[in-house]
């Protein structure tokens, strides 16, 4: 580094207390400085493509990274005789949501006007049903699908890796106690056709949109709590694992086998929230898109952090010790939350958001007790609890976005994955059943369905 | 993310069975959208330079991660005792290839026409000896290298990561009864000579490039299979781990000592992947040099779910349990599958070649086991044979690969080098030797070489 | 890959002794090649802007992932019985550096001229207090702060990095027997002021950099020394671990519970290095700096290697075993060492220069032992040490600077760092108390503290 760095305005003697609605509207009279040794300004149509291609590129690979970070949470969080078939799951349920989304989901998400219910103008309900197909080898701007957006791969290669997230969400709810292969069929169905007729409605262009001005920058609702629908349906069907839950109304602890997996999971996931995030602004090629991006990621940072101090701190005063699974899924919380709205917020108020997760996670992780779902690792604090709250916040710093629309949009989306799951769990418990024999339940999965055990010579 | 996604064409009533050779013809009627708010068209010739070495940088630091990858994959597959001297010589071995590669290999492999043997007219043999230099700092474009192409800075950084890849395929079959330095001399010359005159028959413009039309876009068989091969010779040379194979036949079992490990290895291979294959498009200064590289990152995805999956069923069908290790080296192999050519599959047939890579791990792991070839992580089957395949499946895509060329290319550098492998083994064994003594063997490379156990509490 | 690469200057017969000083001045007399299908040279204000923004955006999503990479790092080193807790310090440094450089730290370090004490012409003192301020959603290139150089957004996500990575050496230096509230206050103060204020008499335009002419490219000592010096304060103070130390001068080996970890924890650093450095470029817009980026990706990946290649030699040589400890320090201690001057080097020169950090930690490791300072990571050898070392070394391939202006800059900031530090630490341990009680620490802080056991089923 040689040399200065930006001159930001410095705004002096503004109250902490007052950031949260304040500090969208700071830091705007900027004095340009002199652009030197440059040919022109402005951006050529091409490198406008190229640039918002890249930034879907460069998003798609980070958030690809999560499914490593969803591994190795639930590895960490899960019993060392269940690391096997977690780690399994984890592997075959990006695999199906790959396929499902090329086969049917990307099209069905975002159908470009084609909606088999609905049209762009009221609102569509249902997509189109076709498989994904990418632009040519070595396309030019008069060949490319859309020159003034960016390249069809770049988009797709983003928005699998999106439908894979809603899907890893479910698994750790759920694991300990589910066979493999209705847990694959579920992940069939909810990458297939759940998430993506979810997310055709505010991200395709659907009603939720149109309709009601709903606003969701990343998917706090169209993600994150679609994946907590999803598990928290499951979670009341399956039941809880063998012994976690007394007759008494006691719970038995049962500690996850490796703390450091499950750290290194969710920084990871921290990790590649700055693709989830950053480049869901779906553009870098103006001197707008790109501030906004770095935007973005300070405040998917500032959101993280927030989360994470507040369920450290809480969780402190509350217990007398620090709890770290508290505070890992604090950060998530955190990050869940400001995922509906990463832009407008200023970084104070970015942390407050954020924050605020991460108070969810240490109220609601008791209170799933008491009701005695049996929420593994915590996502639907994190997911589902983090994601409404995220999404009813972009009220406070997005003037768009309607505390109805918000709370609609999160009904609507949320009745329609719970309900959906709900039966599709109904069906495959009643018919090939979903939970392995207590025996094998016992035994732990990884003897069971697996053969092969996490850490054979330590046991 | 705010309104709609790019208007990918949607092809109906595309029959699944005809996607491995129809895909490439698809999406080609594509209607140009109007470009908005931007100052002209085209591209400078500095954007794409600086484009160019952005992407092989980006790139690089991918590719190097992968280091990682392998070190935690071996790890994950080796027993305890044996952990901390995997680990050891992933790190030493990345570096000797760097230094290898800079004082000879780097040109070696790319003499730009000064060969000492052959000539790029007819087709180099041997290429040129002498230390890679880097560009000046703070050059521009009269004193760049290549200004047409990149920062030689950048392509020596990508290129460097890309021996070191070779290098890491070996360690893993020799896992567990190889000494530290008798691996590390091979190293040497695996890094300074036999990989970078390989690949200068093909990437150094060579004669397997010129006189053959061979094509091996990222490097099934220049990578992984040179380091399959060599692999394999020493495989041969060493003999099997003490206990391996019994006197009737049987084999024993010796389960690796953490899956959450060699999974996690996995996916940063995988995460690593996306330079390794999306950056040897070696371009992203237009239009469809940045669709081409988001493409090669869609398709290498597909490749490593569609090995995943099809080792994941196949291991389910046969032996009626689902098998970690299949899966991970299922994934695997179907990103060394896909390596030859990812460019020219729809995303279809980039799933289809990929699991070919999968079935191949499912057979021919307890093929290895019948010919008494001790490989500890499968990285014959995965990098060997899965790049044979992948080499040969280019024809089905790209219309410019033609089934002779691919066929006597493999066979060329397979011969080449198993042959100097199998010899620079042969001598190693004759002299200093290559395996530890029975006991020091039997206690565990940590405690005999490294003195340092890698979990020195858990036993 | 299609087609040659780069026709990078081959330098015949140089001598490998003469690499270090000679490199800089090889490789100039590039022919250019035409540019073709291009339709004009150089690069617009506009894109010159976002390429510099997208640089350090990228350059602070890598330096972000060093946190998991010192956590790793440290929970692989710590005994089983403190894992939580270290990982818990790891998590909780980073959010408390996140908000305390955006309350006070970011405008401390970079006041733009609005120094409390000095000014720009004369060198300041003492920055700016003030609370962050990001540019506004959506600006122009008249509303930018600075549109000469990048987005503030950008700036600040990088920078905020930094500031974490500096508190995150002190975390590991004092594991194992400081509390986690007096970890954390020191943590406050170290990143909301000590950090900020030592950076700003560099990076902010203060009188290091006006007055000595002292350079540090991506901050050996205003980063990493600056830890070290903080960490050696309180390793002072807070003395060594109970058992560490026998009264006869011998020591207990302490070994850390996981070499995985720790390993998987280096090549996470050595990732985010190629952003520590490599985004220290700060611009990417031009020919020349793209190559500059590349060098310093280069030569960073060359000083790792050299520092474990040299520690794995040495190691060896001394005590017989090859030692993973070392080379996982060494190869840290090569990228520290390189961190000073990354740009100017030659690839032999940055490799030799990593070497001494790589010998430095094998030498400094058992001086510590003999000093009775108990550094559980050895973050003394690796970020003080090697960061002093790394800052003389610019000297040698860098001519604008002079021994005696970084001789003098590594001494004031050390005694600053250091004695303000030590004050602080004795301020805490004379209050609240650094250490946990003797039974405490025995027990174990995850028990005594945390609550949470890092492998519960392991023991």
């Amino acid at each position: 580094m040689t040399g200065f760095k930006t001159p930001l305005k410095i705004a002096g003697g503004v109250a902490l207390a007052s950031l949260l609605l304040a500090l969208p509207a700071l830091a705007q009279d900027a004095t340009p400085a002199e652009a030197a040794a440059t040919v022109s300004e402005g951006v050529s149509a091409d490198v406008v493509f190229i640039l918002n291609s890249l930034l879907m590129i460069i998003g798609g690979i980070l958030v690809f990274f999560m499914a490593a970070g969803f591994a190795m949470v639930e590895a960490g969080m899960v019993r060392t005789k269940n690391v096997s078939m977690q780690l399994l799951k984890n592997i075959s349920l990006f695999g199906v949501a790959c396929i499902m989304y090329y086969v049917i989901g990307y099209n069905l998400m975002y159908p470009l006007g084609n909606w088999l219910m609905g049209a762009d103008e009221t609102g569509g309900y249902l997509g189109a049903i076709s498989i994904a197909v990418l632009e040519a080898v070595g396309i030019t701007a008069d060949t490319a699908d859309d020159f003034s957006y960016a390249a069809t791969s770049s988009d797709f290669f983003f928005q699998v890796m999106f439908c894979a997230t809603a899907a890893s969400i479910v698994s750790g709810t759920l694991a300990e106690r589910i066979k493999l292969v209705p847990f694959l069929i579920f992940t069939v169905l909810l990458t297939g056709l759940i998430y993506p007729i979810a997310g055709s409605w505010k991200w395709g262009g659907g009603f939720l949109d149109t309709q009601f001005g709903f606003l969701d920058f990343a998917g706090s609702t169209v993600v994150h709590s679609v994946g907590g629908w999803a598990a928290l349906a499951g979670a009341i069907l399956l039941g809880a694992r063998r012994g976690k839950f007394n007759a008494d109304g006691s719970v038995n602890a049962m500690p996850g086998s490796s703390m450091p997996l499950a750290t290194l999971g969710m920084f990871i996931l921290w990790l590649g929230w700055f693709g989830f995030n950053g480049a869901s602004q779906l553009a870098m090629g103006s001197v707008g898109d790109v501030a906004d991006v770095g935007r973005i990621m300070a405040n998917t940072n500032a959101g993280a952090v927030g989360g994470a101090l507040a369920a450290l701190i809480l969780s402190g005063a509350i217990y007398k010790k620090f709890d770290l699974t508290f505070v890992i899924n604090g950060a998530l919380a955190g990050l869940v939350s400001i995922t509906a709205e990463p832009l407008t917020p200023g970084l104070g108020a970015a942390t407050l958001i954020g924050a605020v997760g991460g108070v969810i996670v240490v109220f609601a992780v008791p209170m799933l007790d008491k009701l005695k779902i049996d929420d593994v690792v915590g996502a639907i604090p994190v997911h589902l609890l983090a994601g409404i709250w995220g999404t009813i916040a972009v009220i406070f710093t997005n003037s768009d976005a309607t505390l109805g629309g918000q709370l609609i949009s999160i009904a609507i989306v949320g009745v329609f994955t719970f309900v959906v799951s709900f039966v599709i769990w109904f069906i495959l418990k009643a018919t090939i059943g979903l939970r392995p024999t207590a025996e094998d339940e016992d035994l732990g999965l990884d003897k069971a369905e697996i053969g092969i055990e996490a850490y054979p010579e330590f046991r």
